[in-house]
């Protein structure tokens, strides 16, 4: 089971304008210590607040949706996507969030037009709640990462930012369950450096690459909610395993810096694991080789403004 | 004293790569009950958080600088941006504020490099203060929009946009003293519908339309810190006099909610100023032509994200 570019070209056509042309800014590298600019694909600014809805599009579309509508299992920016994308494609969604789900990110799931179902007590119990019930109705389910058409859908970020930026040579990626990435390194195979950036309180796909396949991990840290998955996933292995010749590992210190230089910088708030990616430059987890022309995506910025507070106050 | 198309690309010339070129996005109208959708260009992602370093540069380039730098008064995004431009040519700036001016904005111009000075209890002393200084020292005063080169580097704005979006044929504008709006009318002239955009509790070209020359207004409100110019500029008066059709006011709550929507639909954080000329489709202050391709100028995002929760929570 992979994924290759004919997938997510195929997926881009699909989708059409469903998903935003999320937009492009350029950080300058003299203005954070780095010898070279970071093209920033913002794709926080995706409806839902992150890349997800993509992947949920691609797949809403792929079948013929059951009477029952879909399924998923997330309390975060997946729920919010799939609810997203069954709303404004016109069918039923059903999101099981564990109970311990904030108040508010439940909120969000239903204001997007989806039933919410409160089950258990961490992911993996509303995960086996959202399957068992989705082979009781029917409904379509939608993974949050490792399904053939969540990864192609994904891999449409990167076939816009080829457009926009046709120049880069390196695009740095964060990574969670590693549907964003396999989607990425399924459209540019060898034709640019992807580099696989994780938490390194969140290490997936950096123990599947020791381990040779995917492996479960402890996942905390400050980026949890969005990249915790605790496995990679087969399709992300396979494709990666191929493509994706760095992964590198930051602390959470670099990714609360990374939030801060893009508010200082570019009045952009990411969460942080849509600022994970750019850390692994600002704090030298990954440096480009001269001459480099650098590229990464913001993925997500599904975060509570009012929380900025906390972030220290240490400046750029 | 005028402002010229030819000013403005001369200006863009000389600035070059000094200004970021801020991304555009486009907001969905489906999404927020408009006919049409919104060209935004995110211009408070700006260097220093808003357009006004666009024509601080300008003005440092346009000039010999003498030995004793540049000198303005401002508080605000005036302020950061000639601390900014300053510190980037390399140049001393010192900039006087009001005492009441609070100390985060003081310290986001010291940080930039800035001399700061706090001058009196409004800004009309600090600015009598920043011209007495600067008649003393000889340094280059920055005005905050009543200067040609200053009109002539915010236009930059509307050039680059027309490169990015050839196809409007309206654009929405915040005004305050008028320095922003003067200069894309100069830029557009004719070719496209500029729409004047004030908070109703700051009312300064109103004013001066209905006076037919510019005068003072009282000015208050919740966007006062970057559109509360007490009166309209006399260039400002004279271009937008000639290119300028319709000038338009918004209540305070259509600006908080134009915030609202930003942050729910794009994740992008704006200051009440940012969000005014939005503010105006949103409302309905403003109604399009059927037919109308529109864009709008997010000209801020000077705000502290922490505030946010000050918003009221009342969904889109």
């Amino acid at each position: 089971m992979s994924v290759t570019r004919a997938d997510v070209q195929a997926a881009a056509a699909r989708i059409g304008p469903l998903a935003r042309r999320t937009p492009v800014v350029v950080l300058d590298g003299d203005r954070v210590g780095l010898p070279h600019d970071v093209a920033l694909k913002l794709e926080g600014m995706q409806h839902s607040g992150s890349f997800k809805v993509r992947g949920a599009f691609n797949t809403l579309l792929s079948a013929a949706v059951p009477p029952a509508g879909v399924i998923a299992a997330s309390g975060g920016n997946h729920g919010a996507a799939v609810a997203y994308a069954a709303s404004a494609i016109g069918v039923r969604a059903e999101i099981f969030v564990p109970a311990t789900a904030p108040a508010a990110k439940q909120e969000r799931i239903r204001r997007y037009g989806a039933q919410v179902t409160a089950v258990g007590a961490t992911y993996a119990e509303a995960f086996a709640a959202s399957v068992e019930q989705g082979n009781r109705t029917g409904a379509l389910r939608v993974h949050a990462y490792d399904q053939p058409e969540v990864v192609a859908g994904q891999g449409t970020v990167a076939a816009e930012l080829a457009q926009q930026c046709p120049d880069l040579d390196t695009v740095l990626v964060a990574v969670g369950g590693g549907g964003l990435i396999a989607g990425c390194a399924a459209w540019y195979t060898d034709s640019l450096a992807v580099v696989a950036v994780e938490p390194e309180a969140a290490p997936t796909l950096h123990a599947a690459r020791r381990a040779g396949e995917p492996v479960d991990v402890e996942v905390g840290g400050i980026a949890a909610d969005a990249l915790g998955a605790r496995r990679l996933g087969t399709i992300a292995h396979e494709v990666t395993s191929r493509y994706v010749d760095e992964s590198v590992l930051v602390p959470d210190d670099a990714i609360r810096h990374a939030q801060r230089v893009l508010w200082e910088e570019l009045r952009v708030l990411a969460e942080p694991g849509g600022a994970t990616a750019l850390a692994a430059l600002l704090c030298g987890a990954y440096v480009a080789p001269r001459g480099s022309t650098v590229g990464a995506l913001v993925c997500g910025a599904n975060l509570d403004p009012a929380s900025w507070s906390v972030l220290p106050e240490t400046g750029v």
